[in-house]
């Protein structure tokens, strides 16, 4: 006999463009909303019984209708409503969960002014939250940044690492650090102010990287992580993973040429990978 | 105080090419491998201190060196031999994980005869594994395949789902059902048959997609979880993750024009997301 | 003063999935769809005067309406009705142009049976076509394919190049040769057996591909276009597009490994890029 | 008999980060490099004879090796010297072609200060630029921008369009008007201060697609174009490429509620695609 462990569906790529206007004065928000719904599902798998399904394509017309009638400014706020509507609407759930991303847009700036409805996407980092809350009123709001790409050219070493027969990788003082952030931080609360916060974040992750004297990466994702933590008391954790985009000095010396730390080869694959959570301890 | 509550650190995207050779007939295999790797690593992220630290670039040689002299016919093989390695070198893991990834290359033929030295990449599907194993000795392996593309255009149905307010789903005793199939498996030992094993596996799930009577997609993915795990003993669970890539029935009424389910837009978004995992009792 | 030198316009992706049922029988296809028209639409450019514009939005729809009503067993029969009906209906017009890609589905074989409507995509490969035609009734077929992925690992040299002071690849009579290939072919005629054509034309080139004693790319890449010159004379030129990925010998001797041509690292970047179109005399 | 009616060859995706060092202020570039070759290259099709084959891997080295001493502050003028060096060096070559690409990285600002070497890929647009030269010695120079993505919520129209039997697209004065600008411009000579003209022509870009009255993408289109050419003498003709990425007013009528030009949601298929190019009379 078989049963099933764990389940859940939902919808994902649920993409919206929010236009607020204020006479000529617009505000341009674009989304990308998935929900995930877990309960007893057990019948739908195993007698073909639909009764207690919600259609995906429901939460996609939830997507919209919400969209229409919330006041929210943020993403954590968007999709704190939407949870709160599932878990309403559908006795059947445990637990729903709302995943937000948020493309920046930013206003075009021409002849020295910010034009009043005219945006450039001007960044493919990308803001996003998880909002979940199960039926016992348990909420959690966990929210990040991925795609942050940086690149640091000092303040960068990499030496006193184990060394057996099968190195080659030289040690130096002085190498590129460039990587792209994911990062994802736990809120104490549901009822914060999100956008504030966030900016708080994200300027203390850069500036950290910007400024800290790197012995690796993971002494720099370490002092990122525990920077958020100690300035900004509203979070609980951050989990950050950094993959090593190396820049690999070329070699000139085959053409007579030096190097001298000036023209690198940045590469995608291979990459390190490095990731962790910090928590309050 | 912060402390640093999970951390791993590897690397991804190693790809290797192997060409065996029997005289003039080769054998070609394309893998792509990620190694990961836990342990007590906090001096690191604290100290700036790597003298616990196996380089990423080290893993990478590994990788190749052992490629070499390997025997392994298989992702799993082959991934088992380093995981193994990677323990025996470095007593300051607690955990070894590697991924390798397959893409699959089939002989060229011409005039009816296989190539014995051209081939083609048949497909963007993909064999997968994660083979992991902690200093205790426990070791598992987790197969799979990604990316499994298929579309049925019979025996689908979507009825007696919830109605609300924000219902417009017409319900359907006659729908196309297509998705990308991402299958796990765990085996029960980590000294099998792979190969045969994993043919079987994904034989048995495409016949059940193409052979089930679908009354949703969960419905489908439970068929063809349970059928693996009664078939193959050396199974001991199965998550599949089946995405619903909608093909909506294009209204051509408009032009005064029927549409007996046979003009369809595939659409990539929004898209349904169904995922279980089904174990033995 | 400014003019308009050259304009076109058009719908880019219109995908469509066409279900033909002989009973339980079913066939599939998947294609995507674009069309691009020209004429003399300076007015719209200059002043914002549509009356001459189709809109776009009309494009897709026609594609629709088209694919219920046409007999068309194939993308060049397809595209070609496309391109008649927009010439007909839009005076406007010079030349219309539609390109049309497919998706390949073959059916899923379970117990040696072959499924009456279940399908797998069997290979990321696109098969291609552009039909073009002017108001003058001139009228062009260039069929092609793209992402023909395919490697030989014998049979491949490269030597007797030019070396100066920046050379530092050696020469090599035994290489692995990948490449993707993208072909495009022009018929002499809009009215051909297109399938059993395009199906010759592929495999003459994977034939010549696999068999070939190749000096170089460029070498192999006339070899290919001249055979299928020779053998289709409905073909009236080849143009072929054959990035050279190129898979590195990796230098084991670092931790004293031989690699007598059996380990490579696959690259993606950078890579060679070699393109010609070969014609009759 | 066949021959070959064209050919090119080189090297894609030569990438490169290039650090300039003033004390502890640096200066960061990430180019991507395409060198394209062409010439009487009959025999090595033909013959396999390679004897006036430059290898692309000697191209890759002469990229790295020219960067290494060059002084060139934007692509342009590293493009130039580029494509000098294969022409002087390379006597079998008729044209040489030299693409570059530039990944935007902009200082991190934290505490208020432009750090000195920290940095931020602030986008995903890319600044282009292709220079070409004949053994006779004439030189093109053709820069541009690419994935300048931008969307404006007022003074975008759609009306007066032709319809007939298979229209449905209502009409609009008010509509969103997204799209990601692809542009192309032709420099009058080889020696110009490429950056300045750059911004210049960016920035003629970005005001009047933001400030313009539209009837229509071709409308705006033309207008960005006009307005280059008019305020700037270096430049000869401008190519617009603008995909109409559509934004679909959500009808939430079916749920009782209005949607006064709100909630869109942004479609990536199918969409529009106009394309035009703009010269001096």
């Amino acid at each position: 006999m078989v049963k099933i462990a764990e389940n859940r569906y939902g919808k994902s790529r649920v993409r919206l463009v929010r236009v607020k206007r204020q006479g000529n004065w617009h505000e341009l928000h674009e989304w990308t909303v998935q929900v995930l719904l877990s309960g007893d599902f057990a019948s739908c798998f195993t007698e073909g019984d639909n009764s207690k399904i919600l259609p995906t394509d429901t939460m996609k017309n939830t997507v919209y209708s919400v969209a229409r009638t919330s006041s929210a400014a943020c993403i954590e706020d968007f999709a704190g409503e939407l949870v709160d509507l599932f878990l309403k609407r559908n006795p059947q759930l445990d637990r729903v969960e709302v995943n937000v991303s948020e493309s920046p847009w930013e206003r075009i700036v021409s002849g020295g002014r910010a034009q009043p409805a005219g945006f450039i996407q001007s960044s493919s980092e990308l803001r996003t939250t998880k909002v979940s809350s199960k039926r016992d009123g348990t909420i959690g709001v966990v929210s990040g940044l991925d795609n942050l790409v940086v690149l640091k050219t000092s303040n960068s070493a990499f030496t006193g690492y184990i060394k057996d027969s099968l190195t080659t990788l030289p040690e130096t003082r002085d190498r590129l650090f460039g990587t792209a952030v994911s990062a994802n931080w736990t809120y104490s609360s549901a009822n914060l102010a999100f956008p504030a916060l966030r900016d708080a974040v994200r300027n203390l992750l850069l500036a950290t990287f910007a400024e800290h004297k790197s012995e690796s990466v993971q002494h720099t994702l370490y002092a990122m992580a525990r920077r958020v933590l100690e300035q900004i008391p509203e979070v609980k954790d951050v989990q950050l993973t950094m993959p090593n985009k190396h820049c690999l000095l070329v070699d000139l010396s085959r053409f007579g040429q030096d190097n001298p730390n000036e023209i690198f080869v940045p590469t995608d694959e291979p990459h390190g990978f490095i990731e962790a959570r910090v928590t309050r301890e």
